[in-house]
């Protein structure tokens, strides 16, 4: 038996004579080329055919015995015994692959579907992000919430912070010590920031730094709920939230939302944790009076339930009064607040952090732990102390905040003057982006999404915000939008109102 | 009653003279300098004492009537209700608190303790990383396994990459699909990387980017682990995986290791698990010969049970034949092959990957999506992408090759020179480290490990790597110091083993 062996290919493939016929030889032997049983050449043939050492032959042929693709038979020599084929090439595919019973309920997370056309906030397939590639396309206008404005992000000033990082990088790699918990600075920044601006008096050493806000959610609810264990969340609410108690096994118990958030008197005879976006609800908007805070914190007491406070989008607030959040007035300990900086600066910059009340501090940091032993994004959590703590944070805040303002405004009001017979504008003295309910049937609502990506808009539809009966609304994100795509944008959606209201005569 | 207010601090603090009076007077009622009871001030006398529009004035007391702080009381006019002191300052300790079956678990997760002083993998408190604090004090070797020459790290070109990054980020922070799974070009380069360099065939599909490979350990062990069921782990091993093991419930089967590592005839009847690392052991060093990988998979495939393949330090390979990952070997979808940059590369870069086969992908995915459905450190991926795909990382690996095994030579024949009495040294073909086993008794191994602190020498204990009854050995990592550090080191350590020796006479 002759060995072609496709010794050149592998020679450039992989620089080494050795290495190029160890797997020149082992190749062959694998894909079939070499049927098993053939005999190798001798050592000095296949050194001449090369123009190779004996010696290199001779070691590649132990490597190839060592691992087993070939083998000395007695009477026949040194034989190829692999028998063909790459094995990961034909794999079984592994449906029937039993996980545990958390690993089940993760792979049976229903996918999240948006019917407003492309953007979805999970694709069915599980694998893909917020972002939606419609965006991408030309003459899109994307109305997404939670995107915000980087054309005004202060470019120059963050880069020179992580430049800064990146240069001090090797020093320091030697030198500091990271903890599970987040570089200390940070959350020294972060601890000022909440008392400062938000009149939380947190310590450093309450805070937790995690990959996303996300994350923080999804530790607590794995922290504090045992699979049956009911967890109320808001119904609208956050999907995210819900996930996170299905793959905890939890029962989800949906309660109500109205103009004023959570309808407390609404709450279930018990629950283990209630999450709540009491500063800002998503995606009605709502702010939770202080009545309603009083009467949660005393059900949480009274229960000893958990309340995870998700400030997704508390930051920017236009008009009325500061919202101080829910966990400065909690007397015993039952309040998570959950902050994010994806949402005030940029949506890829995936830091967030917890304040953590001290019955779940310690289990907090032990889970975050588990997990990442050393803190991830070293680079960018360093870089956004600097921000914090140099002042530039709360100036990009104040900056941002009176454009947002004037986004906010002139988007409510053009949506009352265009498309009001259509949707009702809830008053949006908050946020990234505006909550409209649609006025008319439900049907109607599905044509009005089908004419709005028929005219190149992408809206995001709220019904899969609801756990069960959905009422038809949109939320209409405008931070990353200049105001003439804005106006354009709106306009858009005006016209596909008025498809369906001219259908409906 | 005269409210003193601390006006002037609080617009030093907040700038705008309504913030200021806000929290001036919402302070003086919380900590109690305001009794509950008092009546407001009138606008007019307020306004006049603090120079301020009686407008201000009055949407203050609006805002301290919404958030509750004021109530109108129809005989007395509008008074002070919050009764004193900062609620979280007075907050129960949380000792009592009873969470999840998995969060007490994760609370009651043993620290891990290393008794040669200063070090730990991680503190008694749960808090700290494996970076030792002695490390910065001027005159101390530290001989911590796992860490990296930072000092050859091609830096330049590393911060090249990075920084372009950092430009293009805001332009493609608008347009770029970030999925849960990792940036794609990056899983790309790892499939590239792993089929030239380990001869193992995966798909980019097949691959899933993790913040660091303990925690694709920690979600893999999660998701096939049901609470009660047997997962073997190496004896001596990795503390991580027990801890892991651990926080999912199941039950921890320590299995023997020998020079050949895992001995694969010492598994237990059945298993839903088994975490190794045969690329090479940790921490014995030992390289698993292909007889027992096939053993381990048959094993595998007869009882369905997953390996996890924790390839931790196989990068760097001195002498002998290239060793290939265990999954190459798979035919049936049983093995995870997980890998990492932080020992190739840097500490500080928290990114590894999993290689998933069918019948765990879309679960690990979905996994990986749960608590992150953003991908964190992009910025640090999306540079690691155009490293790997340019060639740097290869030709890093490379050079870095070559000086890891001069190091390693000569640190073992130092060793077996000057420290050969004391310690058995074993022949270290790869890694960053050499494995050293004490050959005297386990009270001497305290004295020795207390004489190293007392020559400040930092070492790691290898007794906590083992379940049970412990041998006593040593980890000396290399790869971060320089030649005289490391000979310097080296004498210390050998008159640290005298002094033991010369003791016991």
């Amino acid at each position: 038996m002759d060995w072609q062996l496709p010794y050149e290919t592998c020679l450039m493939k992989y620089g080494k004579k050795t290495e190029a016929l160890f797997y020149a030889m082992r190749d062959s032997i694998m894909n079939g080329t070499v049927p098993p049983g053939s005999r190798l050449p001798s050592t000095r043939a296949l050194a001449a055919q090369y123009g190779l050492s004996r010696g290199t032959v001779n070691t590649v042929y132990e490597m190839l015995q060592a691992q087993g693709y070939v083998q000395a038979i007695p009477s026949r020599g040194t034989v190829a015994v692999h028998t063909g084929g790459n094995p990961r090439s034909a794999l079984p595919d592994g449906e029937g692959e039993t996980l545990s019973a958390w690993g089940e309920r993760v792979r049976a997370l229903p996918a999240v579907n948006n019917s407003s056309g492309p953007p979805s906030a999970i694709r069915a397939d599980g694998r893909s992000p917020l972002r939606e590639p419609a965006e991408r396309e030309p003459g899109v206008i994307d109305f997404s919430p939670g995107r915000v404005d980087l054309r005004r992000f202060p470019v120059k000033e963050w880069n020179r912070l992580l430049y800064a990082q990146v240069r001090g990088q090797y020093r320091s790699a030697r030198a500091d010590i990271h903890a599970a918990e987040g570089h200390a600075p940070l959350r020294e920044g972060i601890a000022r920031h909440l008392r400062r601006v938000r009149g939380l008096a947190a310590e450093p050493d309450d805070i937790v730094i995690v990959g996303g806000s996300h994350q923080a959610l999804v530790l607590l609810i794995q922290l504090i709920l045992n699979p049956g264990e009911p967890a109320v969340v808001e119904n609208p609410g956050y999907e995210g939230t819900v996930r996170a108690v299905q793959a905890a096994g939890g029962m989800v118990v949906p309660c109500p939302v109205d103009r004023h958030g959570l309808v407390t008197d609404a709450l279930p005879e018990s629950a283990r944790l209630i999450a709540v976006t009491p500063g800002r609800q998503f995606p009605t908007g709502a702010v939770m009076p202080l009545e309603r805070r009083l009467r949660l914190l005393e059900y949480a007491e009274r229960h000893r339930s958990f309340v995870i406070e998700d400030d997704y989008d508390s930051e920017f607030r236009f008009r009325g009064r500061p919202i101080e959040p829910l966990m400065t007035l909690d007397r015993s300990g039952r309040v998570v607040f959950v902050g994010t900086f994806s949402r005030t600066m940029m949506h890829d910059l995936r830091l967030g952090y917890a304040v953590l009340p001290p019955g779940l501090k310690e289990a907090f940091r032990k889970a975050k732990q588990l997990y990442e032993p050393h803190p991830t994004a070293i680079l960018e959590q360093r870089a956004l102390a600097a921000f914090l703590n140099g002042g530039g944070y709360e100036r990009h805040l104040r900056r941002m905040r009176r454009r947002y303002m004037r986004l906010s405004e002139r988007m409510e009001n053009l949506l009352r003057e265009r498309a009001g017979r259509a949707l009702f504008v809830h008053p949006n003295d908050a946020g990234l982006y505006v909550y409209a309910e649609w006025l008319g049937s439900g049907e109607a609502f599905d044509r009005f999404l089908a004419a709005c990506a028929g005219r190149r808009l992408v809206v995001r539809d709220l019904r899969q915000t609801y756990v069960g009966r959905a009422k038809p609304a949109v939320a209409l994100g405008f931070a990353h939008l200049e105001e003439d795509e804005m106006e354009e944008g709106v306009a858009r959606l005006a016209a596909a109102a008025e498809d369906v209201l001219t259908e409906d005569g």
